[in-house]
């Protein structure tokens, strides 16, 4: 087979760091994208750069409404975004929609990869779409989202939509980046409520019931009500905030305009409480400690000796004839050398 | 104030390894409450004997019955546990019955530490109660109760209870050291179900309706209807096992042999589909990891110039002031000396 000769590339000018700074703050959406390719990147050199530049837009992050949303496959996500982004930049607002799906590296593709899913907002030119990154663990794909979020508020987009596939641990993930976790769910609750992974209703701030058009119309109010039932169940009551169950279509519009006024009243209370700053900043470190945890982890596993050793201790540890104690003694005194 | 004489307190012999360990297999119930004590030190030397001593018990622990029960303050988990405990002794038995409590430690007391509490099984031969380990971290209590489970194990004892209080965490750490998790709950079902943590219901392999005696028998039926149908909701059928809701009274002792019948077929269905086995050794090895991730977490915060930097860094990055990655690589370098 032949390879394509290089000088066929178009030949790309490096940019220095002020280079990315600048065009992402002027809002250049070319550069912008080359810029999250640099946060998603793992050669070193890229990482050094990419570190720099966040931390040289830093000051120009968390002026967005950060929202996540999630709901089963054929809720009707890609249409729902489609509809809102388009209210949304109708109202002045300008947007970013971006993904979190670890699991999409297997197949190849991954969720808002075919950005003919949102033919419309994806040449709207105050939306921006970026599919999931395509790495392979949580945490590798969890930094480059929040690390390409606060890319995107530094270039002016002041929505943030992050939308993500029911599986339970993303959506804990999302939950843990954004002001305000949506749950779309479709009339004709009790199968509906089984489909939706455990925990992922806890942390909903609103259900939306999306496709209420046409024949399911009707079975609107009875859905709602139902998913209201449940949400009672499963989540306290807060002072502050109880989740709304709204009605929508993502088909027709309808009910889009009241569900972002829930949500932009809720940015008002809890920047009022002051509970909006708090979980900011509880986010933040909680994160850095979560990367903390996976950066020591991976130190540890890529030491030669213990890469050698651990394999053989988990198994004797499995088989019931090493004690788990013993086994971690040894490993970690093999890893800090102190033998 | 004037100190007690060194002279009052009891002169305790040194044991050996080999006095522990043939002490403990001989059932001796002093020399096990002292091995127990030993595995909760945390002195450098009766660490090293300790885990010495888990070593040589390994190949007779495994054999026991593994069951947690949690369940809301005023659910009656004391006197269930008493009657069931006495039932079981009634059947041949050997019963020994944990607590994981990490927050007892600020109260300076501990569930079980009240022995009154259970004041029959107490004294009953065949039964072996242990308080909570009073000691701060989660991580820490978890390890001191897995470790002294192997040892009742060792000692002789076939069923092993563990006890929790709702806490949601606690809930987790014990279902993921047990073949069993039993929840405990009260006639009436809607407060109820308010009151439980989060999670607690889903990692049910059974719900109790406690206290189905004297004027709450008539609601007895009701209430398991509710828990069934809530059941339903949030736990996906199995092929193995549905949780079954049953209703018994530890104050009157009704319901308790069919509630074990219960266990005891869990047991057996589990043994023979292969997945009590997996499941042990899957428990194991998560076991291993969090201890290994606890214990680079500690030598980490422990390392002088990390725990000299790692305050303000974390200020910076709560304030938005420093990029959690850039704190992260340079705490990560400080620690490994790679700077």
């Amino acid at each position: 087979m032949s390879q394509p000769a290089a000088a066929a590339q178009p030949v790309r000018r490096q940019l220095s760091l002020d280079d990315y700074v600048a065009g992402v703050r002027a809002g250049d959406r070319a550069i912008l994208a080359r810029a999250i390719t640099l946060v998603e990147s793992r050669r070193a050199e890229h990482r050094a750069l990419a570190r720099d530049l966040l931390q040289a837009v830093l000051p120009f992050t968390g002026a967005a409404q950060r929202v996540g949303i999630t709901g089963v496959p054929g809720v009707g996500k890609s249409t729902f975004i489609e509809a809102l982004g388009g209210l949304l930049t109708g109202q002045g607002h300008k947007v970013a929609v971006l993904a979190i799906d670890p699991s999409s590296s297997r197949s190849g593709g991954s969720i808002l990869g075919d950005k003919t899913r949102m033919e419309t907002l994806s040449q709207n030119p105050a939306a921006f779409i970026r599919p999931s990154p395509s790495a392979g663990r949580l945490g590798g794909v969890t930094r480059m989202t929040r690390e390409t979020m606060l890319l995107c508020e530094a270039a002016g987009y002041d929505v943030i939509l992050v939308e993500t596939v029911g599986a339970g641990q993303n959506e804990t993930v999302v939950a843990d980046m954004v002001d305000f976790f949506l749950v779309l769910m479709l009339p004709g609750a009790g199968d509906e409520l089984q489909g939706i992974k455990k925990g992922v209703l806890e942390l909903a701030d609103m259900i939306a019931v999306n496709k209420c058009d046409g024949d399911n119309d009707h079975r609107a109010g009875a859905a709602v009500r139902e998913y209201k039932s449940a949400l009672h169940i499963l989540n306290p009551a807060s002072p502050t905030w109880s989740p709304p169950v709204v009605p929508c279509s993502g088909l027709t519009g309808q009910g889009l305009k009241a569900l972002w006024e829930h949500i932009d009243r809720h940015r008002r209370l809890m920047h009022d409480s002051g509970e909006r700053t708090a979980r900011r900043q509880d986010q933040m470190v909680r994160w850095m400690r979560s990367m903390l945890e996976d950066g020591l982890m991976e130190r540890f596993q890529n030491h030669p000796q213990v890469a050698h050793t651990l394999p053989d201790m988990e198994s004797q540890v499995a088989q019931g004839t090493l004690a788990p104690s013993l086994a971690v003694d040894h490993l970690l005194a093999t890893f800090t050398g102190q033998e």
